[in-house]
């Protein structure tokens, strides 16, 4: 290759050339790296002594030969590096003679015989998939290519590589020329196989996407996502600028960043070692190094990512996709000690020279603990669609998901405002998450099921406010990813009270929603207090529904709660239908209050603002589902009926907790005796939270004129109160 | 004390007075001593700092007063330890003052305000709790004895023990003169007052009951057990006869035998300290010590009680009654190491001399790793009233509990021949255990709930079979307490298959049921498999229900199953009232499968060898629960309508795992392809289990004869088989 800045010495896209000789004289030493290749060998010299099995594509995810090439990619990539690690033959050969069984077969596949995908692979049902196998092959073939012969090199790229980067772009524009993670995937594949290659054309339709498209603007695929805007744009760098956030923040959300995050980081590698003169990770003022940092935040305390959107629970920052993005950040980023505490909690490092700096750190004590923090993280590519904020408490038992956020692509959910709360890594108030059983074949063999456009996706599945029982943007996606929620103000920096205020005017046309979201101190109460306050404005009458989902079980309603004979859905369409009504409430008293105590033994209270005559209704999922696709989960809607202006306003105390080996209660009951919206109009609300020893703390936040040096002042209950910035909370008594 | 046997120096209740020096000479030698010692005075250092309260009873248990009391005597004891291990005087002092408190109040203290009990207490709102008090602050009060005046001691003994003790004896015989924990209580904390106070009156009034007694023959507690029978026997040691068998079995179960271990066991150390001429310890052939080798075992993986009968979720061997109960049981019984294994994994000893021993014996690594086995525990006091019977695979994973004991007095549920499945600690299969939130005071002051009776007790809320959708014995406790299971025959001597086989003549008059429950290994299957054969015989026509209660989602049915759009409760009584009717599938096909995966990721299936028009109701708890008393649970019924005769037969299969991180699927699916009941007459039931990979496995129960040295001849499709013993099992192809 002509180009001067071109690195084609092998191996070079995930281990280093240079940084060979190191990683052949690396073991015993540092614990964590010696750990990894240990267990990797363990592994991966069993997985040799099997024959290599290649079987003719058939099955769907979780099936047999889905598992069985999704498992060829994974050791081959793993054999490959040990193969250089350890200079041992018996691994190439592996890698080798496997890439060889695929050479033999690939050109002759058809589309794999599962119609689902909207872009059918040969390999997998979707190209997706094929795509995965194209990076992880990439970086087995890249790492054994030293101890290939010309002849084997040439027919693993003439029937096998070559073909099968042509098929995931030239065959299949509307998989590889989108913004979507299944583009970064179909990018970043042919981008690795065209580094591992030499070859140009490939790189550089990997990075710039194709010309030539034979797609049609507004064209979707499976999941109602665009394949085709008028303004496309395509390719790796299309890619990296359109669906991150200057904050780091990648639209899909946290699931989906995490899965796409390893295309963009091992291309990025494999980029920085073959073509350093690209400084692929200052691109966009370091947001490949920012993300990493967002998408560790975006976890709770047992590093679970944050489930909103299409997010399956359970995901976390022990995936291998973030031991990859830890190391990966610590080597070409700014070396943070922090992300070495990581690395030893995850237990291993990738078998490279990240992997191999982050263990040395590791042992050379060169560590400091990953803090977790509130924070901001704006969405949108130039950050000025929404955002989504994260608030801890200082003792860092309560983290509160708000998201104020764009569409978030196809994987978006109609939840505009909605929020999650969390307690010592386990949900409090939850987001539903995805409708799916990922690769659980029962379950529509792994892909997502019909519930997630019925129920997950639905606005009333979430807890943020429904009009007129119909979901954000009527579940329009187009008009929802037209639109964007707005932030208003923030203010994290000090304990006593965290706040921030996001408002939606689009989901529904003529109304606007505002909502503040705090995490308060009160004199006298061991924990934060959250608050929420939601208000409404409309131009015509509605009913407005706020439902609140809880964990575990319902201890104490102070309200008189009517529970029939049988249970009938609460409605029919838009979520609704999924929902068996199991009791209701009409509320007679200033004040709702709602005890409950969850499945790990913790007690929780809400409180309610209620107005007499708003209704409760006690809800569980699960109607409509012949094929028990639907989790288990217990919620409360507050309605209030035929009124053009509302005030939602709520404080949820987590308090306590039950040992039922000391079978001892200790702070069963919440703090709070009274809350009180003591005043609302255009400019301002007041809410004063009263707690049972007599203590009265008002919140006042601002509706407009917001900066943080405007002055305010306001009479509440013939007193006057001034101020300076979006908020004033204290003591008034 | 003329008595020549009698030992009157103090303290010896808890701590012996020969052991003192030892004591006081300990710290800096033993980790697990030292931990404790230090955590005792890092809490009671805190507490006494405080200034005493005793208020006026007033609270139901969980509120203020109740708490305060109880918190009293806990600390109150932990202190007078204390003072005799440290000679520090502000502890002795802290509980000299507290005492002297309550005498002030004690004599004029009216009944409990809460009317709830059969026996109401004076500072609690029952007598039980009251006897806690006594039994707890006669330790207390012995260990400080010698720190106190004449005087001081004239004013606690005449205006607070004294009373106390004939209140909770000669004005409570209700409370006092059964056989019930109840009166273990009350006969333990008057007859260690009586040591205490070397009051030979009271010792013998606790040893042996009272022969005044003024209740009537019939009479019933508030949880409908009798008060007193016929041929009422009384005292502490027909309550150590009566309701332990010869293996050490406590007839109301673990649950409440952790509860009654406390008193049994602390009385019998105080009288082995007082009267060592009793040998309480070598009573009935050891039972104190059997017993407690079998509540060990008892427990899940994880430590847990099977929670049959009125048993309360979560309480473990971690519990203080176990504490004590492992340290006194390794002093006085063989100074077994594995119960020191036991000790360390409490991380807490006894604050005495057999804390100390048990210390001792852990840093001198004189321990052995505790065992749990399969084993067989009989119940009656003569071992002759049926039994318990725990199975457990080699591996160790699966623990199963079958039930086939007497009522089990008043806490006792109509569950003849019921069972339940642990995995890892986990539930499989689960029994409900009781409705009641112990010490939760929002839920009916954390007593028993109108739902354990309603539902708990109810023989559909078990593993087990219901006939007419009616309880054992109608739901009478009378004619429950008058029977009991019939054990048959079992075998744990072998790894391949460990059976057990029961029956029950008495549950539904003219119907007799014969359940077999066996684990058995089968080649090519990674866990063992469950079986279950219900044989049932009637002398008339009745519709059979086997409810199949399991914890998680369905994930796949073989079956068409029909789901509604509302949802009805299933029936109108007998706990009927209280599962919502989900779903109605019809066999159509000889075997019935359903897939499940639970909270914990694993995947299970139950595969049921139904007959064509058998029904499948699936069900979920929660109807007419106007209060959110009941807990989720879902199950299915399988249904015979309309026969005299009928054999449920059932395989469990524990098979694989889901990682929600590397988001895979192992072992998803079952590994049986059928079972069929090949054979079924008045002799022998013949079941076949044939795996995926064509393996024929067959197992042949005995329906009588079943000496292991009775031969057995049946032809079975043709082919003959001889064996001797019970039961026949092995590879037919």
């Amino acid at each position: 290759m002509a180009d001067a800045a071109y690195n084609d010495k092998y191996p070079s896209l995930m281990i280093a050339h240079d940084a060979l000789e190191g990683l052949q004289n690396s073991m015993d030493k540092y614990p964590l790296w010696d750990a990894t290749v240990k267990a990797n060998i363990k592994e991966i010299s069993d997985v040799i002594k099997d024959s290599i099995e290649v079987p003719i594509p058939k099955d769907m995810a979780g099936g047999y030969t889905h598992t069985r090439h999704k498992n060829n990619y994974l050791n081959a990539q793993k054999a490959a590096v040990l193969y250089q690690i350890t200079q041992e033959e018996p691994y190439a050969i592996y890698v080798r003679d496997m890439l060889l069984e695929y050479a033999k077969i690939y050109k002759d596949l058809p589309l794999h015989p599962e119609p689902r995908s909207y872009a059918r692979g040969k390999l997998f049902w979707q190209c997706l998939n094929d795509a995965n196998w194209l990076v992880y092959m990439s970086q087995a073939y890249d790492a054994i290519h030293s101890y290939l012969t010309p002849q084997e090199i040439s027919i693993l790229e003439k029937h096998l590589f070559v073909p099968m980067a042509d098929f995931l772009s030239l065959e299949t524009p509307q998989f590889f020329n989108r913004i979507h993670n299944h583009s970064t995937w179909g990018n970043v594949a042919v981008g690795m196989i065209g580094l591992a290659m030499d070859n140009q054309e490939l790189i550089d339709r990997a990075l710039y996407g194709m010309e030539i498209d034979s797609t049609t603007i507004g064209q979707k695929d499976n999941d109602g996502g665009f394949i085709r805007t008028a303004d496309q744009k395509a390719g790796f760098l299309a890619n990296l600028e359109e669906p991150f956030s200057p904050d780091g923040y990648y639209t899909e959300g946290p699931y989906y960043q995490r899965y796409a995050m390893y295309p963009f980081l091992v291309f990025a590698q494999g980029l920085q070692n073959k073509r350093p003169d690209l400084k692929i990770f200052e691109y966009k003022d370091s947001v490949l190094l920012k993300a990493v940092d967002a998408l560790l935040q975006l976890t709770d305390s047992d590093g679970d990512f944050f489930p909103i959107n299409d997010g399956q629970k359970g995901m976390s920052y022990y995936s291998r996709e973030l031991v990859s993005a830890v190391n990966i950040a610590y080597y070409y980023g700014s070396r943070n000690p922090s992300l070495v505490d990581l690395a030893i909690k995850q237990g291993q490092v990738q078998l490279d020279q990240t992997g191999l700096a982050v263990a040395q750190a590791a042992a050379n004590g060169n560590v400091k603990p990953f803090e977790k923090r509130s924070l901001m993280l704006r969405d949108g590519s130039q950050g000025d669609e929404g955002g989504l904020a994260v608030i801890r408490s200082d003792r860092q038992d309560l983290e509160l998901l708000f998201k104020f956020t764009g569409q978030g692509l196809s994987h978006g959910h109609y939840d505009k405002l909605s929020y999650s709360l969390y307690q010592d890594g386990h949900e409090v108030i939850p987001d539903y998450g995805l409708a799916r059983f990922v690769n659980v074949e029962q379950k529509n063999g792994g892909g997502y099921l019909k519930e997630n456009k019925t129920w997950a996706k639905q606005t009333v599945a979430h807890n943020t406010l429904v009009q007129d029982e119909k979901s954000h943007f009527d579940g329009d996606y187009e008009t929802g990813a037209a639109h964007h929620s707005q932030l208003e103000f923030y203010d994290f920096a000090f304990a006593k009270a965290k706040i921030v205020q996001a408002t939606e005017q689009n989901a529904y046309p003529g109304t606007s929603m505002n909502r503040t979201i705090a995490m308060l101190q009160v004199p006298g109460v061991d924990h934060d207090v959250v608050v929420d306050i939601l208000k409404i404005n409309s131009n015509e009458s509605h009913q407005y529904d706020l439902p609140l989902y809880y964990q575990g079980q319902i201890l104490q309603v102070n309200q008189k709660v009517k529970k029939g004979n049988e249970l009938k859905p609460l409605g029919t369409q838009n979520g609704y239908q999924h929902l068996w009504k199991s009791g209701v409430a009409t509320a007679n008293s200033d004040n709702t209050t709602l005890n409950w105590l969850d499945a790990y033994k913790r007690f929780y209270t809400a409180t309610m603002a209620t107005s007499q005559g708003d209704q409760l209704i006690f809800v569980d999922l699960g109607a409509n589902d012949p094929f028990n696709n639907l989790k288990t989960q217990p919620g409360v809607i507050q309605r209030k009926s035929t009124t053009k202006e509302a005030v939602f306003a709520m404080a949820i105390e987590a308090h306590g907790s039950y040992d039922p080996v000391s079978e001892l209660s200790s702070g069963a009951y919440g703090s709070l005796s009274n809350l009180e919206i003591v005043s609302s109009n255009e400019d301002y609300i007041g809410l004063v939270l009263t707690t049972k020893k007599g203590i009265m703390q008002m919140l006042i936040v601002t509706l407009r004129d917001h900066e943080k040096d405007t002055d305010h002042d306001m009479t509440i209950n013939n007193k006057n109160y001034k101020w300076t910035g979006p908020y004033w909370y204290g003591q008034i008594n």
